[in-house]
């Protein structure tokens, strides 16, 4: 039984088509109760960029501050019953901003045909109905959010995707020209989360010739970006970063990620550590599980002088570590994928503890 | 001004996924007259597959020849009335063999919904209701017809495509192991579509980071499938054909073809070639447009020893040539891209002639 996943309903890429949104939502203007809902990384709040927006009088252009925490479950539910009370159900959802606001715009978008507590849905097809109309526009390129099928949210219980074929956004809007402002360690860290990705899903026992051709390409467009001569933040690279991006999350639609990325769903789970940062926290000692990453990882690292922090795990309690673990442990399809089906064999909360006491 | 081009809407990819098209279609079977469309390659008449095909009693079954000739606006056209007089409207049409049958399933899904003569449709955005739901399942590998948003056919005036976004697949369903056994001739012209979809794309002023990471990775799958050492007709390249198949057709969807395609229309038209080998018998002589990309093709014709005709030109008519000339000189599309908007200085019906006389 091979996957039949859905892809994005309709993308436009290229510099300044950022300017083509406002007539993209026009279309939908007279949807739902006719008001458009805009979800939009507070780093903007006052930029050049605010401006731009192609918002109405009727419609909400919600700020979201994204920076101290990864988006949670009850942020979701009451920004969609504040919403729903004050407007009601808007024509369409546009989030404007990095892997966390996608995950926010695609969460909700689901949350407002959806009853009750998205706690509920978190999973693989738990969700009942398909929600409005949905659109990203990434200013940060990396987590492959604007093309994946899940919307990860933290919650009381875990840290998991409401996942299924109606979370994918009905349009992209990849507009190179937004990422150029990235500061330089975020460029690289999210830029990392696409590196990994590719990793991690050629690196397991799902990887076929569709996954690993997108991983082969976005891979070659990294290492331009990360370790050639052109390599650098530059309008060039900027235009590649945007489809690595897009070539590394469509990799893991037919495959699936690694030890990485169980280990930093802990990390975030339990400190609240941003996505990216996390599995660079992590990649950084793998090099048991991903040898030839690593290593290239870590010229990376050196090239672009960036910093990444040692020794973390001094700081942390055992009672952290082993509830990192446990949430570690307790993604089976990344341990199936990078380790086999005879992982718990291999794999206990013990070592993955001592993984954690690595970092 | 960027494109904002619609994507497949689901895809499934892997050996023997074939085996799920009847579960896809069941959920499909209580729209409009209840009843499927199969359009089918008449080469699996009698063959393996036809057991295969998921029919039910009340589904129409329809083999096509696409050996002879390229599909017609009238042969559409006949279909649409005819299935329409016997039984209705059908709940989707599946179209499973090559470019040919991929086209014809595009188009008759679209003229059942939109009124009077396919011709009336040929162009960009003629078409003014979306189709009836359609899956595409490949049978051969190269023209990318199963993801493009163009249904060409050849009418009395023109060949030139349904282009606009409901012509793209509602579904497509890619098993590898339906190419297996394409004629070997045909495995090679097929997949020289797609490698001339990557040079044509590239070589223009279209071409963007997002065609090139496309076209860029269908050439590096082209070169392992017909070029390397472990070229030839494998299961493990026709892994690989088949995703650069899709990739070269993704490539163009941000890009345009060119020259060779041009003059591969003409042909088509005037003299009935088929596709890919008039592509394959123009690009030959194409090296004042596609300097490396001709030489690397003399080399792939020469490891597989393929069977291309040279000469053809003396046994037409200077009518013929001019005819063939006018059709490929009204692309302005493909010379835009290929020559620049100042094309039409550089290029003539004269020129163009001189070409075909090349052949």
């Amino acid at each position: 039984m091979h996957k039949n996943f859905k892809g994005i309903e309709k993308t436009v890429y290229g510099r300044g088509s950022f300017n083509q949104l406002g007539d993209i939502i026009n279309e939908k203007r007279n949807d739902n109760d006719k008001f458009m809902l805009f979800v939009v990384d507070n780093y903007f709040k006052g930029k050049e960029l605010e401006k731009r927006i192609p918002s109405k009088k009727e419609d909400i252009v919600k700020f979201i501050d994204v920076e101290a925490y990864e988006p949670t479950t009850e942020q979701i539910d009451n920004l969609r019953d504040e919403v729903k009370k004050s407007k009601g159900i808007p024509s369409a959802v546009i989030g404007i901003g990095g892997g966390s606001i996608m995950d926010i715009a695609k969460a909700v978008s689901l949350m407002f045909t959806n009853e009750g507590s998205s706690t509920l849905y978190q999973g693989l097809n738990l969700i009942k109905k398909p929600g409005i109309y949905h659109i990203g526009v990434p200013t940060i390129s990396g987590t492959g959010a604007e093309v994946s099928m899940t919307a990860v949210l933290t919650g009381p219980e875990k840290k998991l995707g409401l996942k299924c074929e109606w979370t994918v956004f009905n349009q992209i809007v990849l507009d190179p020209e937004l990422i150029s402002s990235v500061p330089r360690n975020w460029w690289f860290y999210t830029g990392m989360d696409t590196y990994i990705h590719c990793i991690e899903s050629e690196n397991g026992i799902l990887n076929n010739a569709y996954s690993h051709s997108y991983a082969e390409q976005a891979l070659k467009l990294c290492r331009d970006i990360y370790l050639g001569n052109k390599s650098g933040q530059t309008a060039e690279n900027d235009d590649k970063l945007m489809v690595a991006s897009l070539m590394g999350g469509l990799s893991l639609t037919y495959s699936e990620v690694g030890v990485c990325h169980a280990l930093s769903y802990g990390l975030s789970k339990i400190l609240g550590t941003r996505h990216c940062y996390a599995n660079c926290i992590a990649f950084n000692h793998l090099h048991d599980f991903y040898a030839e990453g690593v290593t290239e990882f870590k010229t990376m690292i050196a090239k672009h002088k960036i910093d990444l922090p040692q020794n973390l795990s001094k700081d942390w309690t055992a009672d952290q570590i082993t509830a990192m673990a446990k949430v570690a442990y307790n993604l089976p399809h990344m341990w199936n994928h990078a380790i086999g089906p005879d992982w718990k064999e291999k794999i206990t909360i013990e070592s993955i503890s001592e993984l954690y006491r690595r970092l």
